[in-house]
């Protein structure tokens, strides 16, 4: 994988010259073609209550698509038509590790049924059976690092801490047993998962939680991902941690209120973003400059990158 | 490495009955002899101005022993003792990166000159030649193992996507090059290093971060590591995000003062730490068990965990 860093050394002279190639700029120079819009059906925009300044904070996720986590998924989908987390709040919130809303504890949900067909789903973590997905996936992979840099570079994901096998498909960081047959969403900064219990079985995602510390992967096939914060993960990333059991707040004073949770699909202006195709020439160049960073700032790169530190270039689409 | 869950799975009845083993429950149940205690000249104790509540904010650094980055050390040590950095603050903080203090740009400092013989050493970022010291290190962790669960149990670094080697000695996170010649210290949740310009000897000590993300690892051996935050990372963690460029506050009103910076080593009551050995056969059981959660929680245990989540325990020395 020191190919790559030798590659970037032996460019033209006039390039070597010229403002040295980062991940920031490489994605700044990306055609707008290489990118891929989010549908609105896949945002959930959550509005906290204004910060002490009377600022708004305003949380995008983007929920995760097929065949990962769908019966969860749907279950948002009903909550937000249903104005369900109106009026919740984060109420827990542990330094690197998460910061956790919507359904919690409290007498307060006893009285807050969930919606009609919201049910706790007998479904996997993992998609199961998938192989030619994840096989697609490796191979598409390869094809473009080989077209954007010649076949002798090596695909910079070769070992993950936790699973045999770490990729990216359709913009999603992912993880594959040894036989490539079953495919399963990663925890990483950002990453929203579906608060449970002990059982495996007693999460409907009424109460969800953001990471907001280094990737808990140990979480990975334990707990259901259903999406990412895409924007303002600081909102919850900077809340106060609770002192209280577990790090849920002491007193309910504490929380930080929820205003509304609304699908961007049920907004009359929804905001729009994009994400970079992971299998556009510029995603190939992105992730090659993220594992061998050898720029003004950076003289030893490292030849690899976890699947974690990769963050898949999402923005506001341009007008 | 599934070999730990059966062998977890295998204890006996009464075990099974009995509250289940989490890394916490390890922790616990250690016993006193297999702690350290960290010197009081490795502790740096850093005074922020209280919060807007007037609570106390106290972050305690854990200065990293030889042969690593000592130069630094050795310089953050003196400007300490000279009480350097009393009047500054930290005045950047980026989410999902780091929060950076000291030494920083804008025309007050012009006038604070650093402290007799602090300059910028001119020092590699890794230890060189200590392949003796690297193999100690990787056999007494396969030793421990063996002791504590039989041969056939492997370490759980197998697999880092920044270097070929990952290990802990003496209470730190490590990493090694192929040939086992050098070692250098990573950068996790937490942990402390030298800001400097784009030239690799412009970093003196004066100026430090802390990461407040995911472990950026790409950094390794681009920037010397100094140490690691042991008590009040969220201090730092949950201080407001800076506008600015590359996150810097836009105005000093934004920073947060910092009233004094002491050596443990300097103060009439310093805070007392200790360290779980990390050749202890309670932290071989520790780390097994973040490899391999399988508790009332957990259902798939990964088999493997990353360098930067298996976070030696440190605790206040009882008394």
């Amino acid at each position: 994988m020191r190919l790559l860093a030798a590659l970037f050394l032996a460019a033209p002279a006039a390039a070597q010259e010229a403002d040295p190639v980062t991940p920031a700029s490489i994605v700044a120079e990306s055609a707008p073609e290489e990118w891929v819009a989010i549908a609105p059906q896949d945002l959930l925009v959550m509005e906290l209550a204004p910060d002490a300044q009377g600022r708004v904070r305003q949380v995008v996720i983007q929920l995760l698509p097929p065949p990962f986590s769908q019966p969860w998924v749907e279950n948002i989908r009903t909550l937000a038509r249903a104005h369900w987390w109106d009026g919740t709040s984060v109420y827990r919130v542990v330094d690197n590790w998460v910061a956790q809303w919507g359904g919690g504890e409290g007498e307060e949900f006893a009285e807050k049924p969930l919606s009609e067909g919201v049910v706790s789903p007998d479904a996997p973590y993992a998609a199961d059976g998938v192989h030619r997905m994840i096989d697609h996936a490796l191979g598409e992979q390869v094809a473009i690092f080989e077209q954007v840099f010649g076949t002798r570079i090596a695909w910079p994901f070769g070992k993950d801490a936790y699973a045999p096998h770490a990729f990216i498909l359709r913009g999603w960081p992912l993880a594959a047993d040894d036989m490539r047959l079953n495919a399963w969403p990663v925890h990483c900064y950002g990453h929203v998962g579906v608060a449970r219990d002990l059982a495996p079985d007693t999460g409907t995602g009424a109460e969800l939680y953001a990471v907001i510390g280094h990737a808990p992967r140990q979480l990975d096939r334990n707990i259901a991902v259903i999406g990412r914060v895409i924007e303002g993960i600081a909102h919850l990333s900077t809340l106060p941690r609770g002192t209280g059991d577990a790090g849920v707040y002491e007193t309910r004073a504490e929380d930080t209120p929820i205003l509304s949770v609304r699908l961007g699909s049920d907004l009359s202006d929804p905001p729009a973003f994009e994400y970079l195709s992971t299998t556009s020439a510029s995603f190939a160049r992105y992730v090659a400059s993220r594992a061998n960073r050898n720029d003004a700032f950076y003289t030893v790169p490292a030849g690899g990158v976890d699947i974690c530190n990769v963050q898949v270039p999402i923005r506001r689409t341009r007008e």
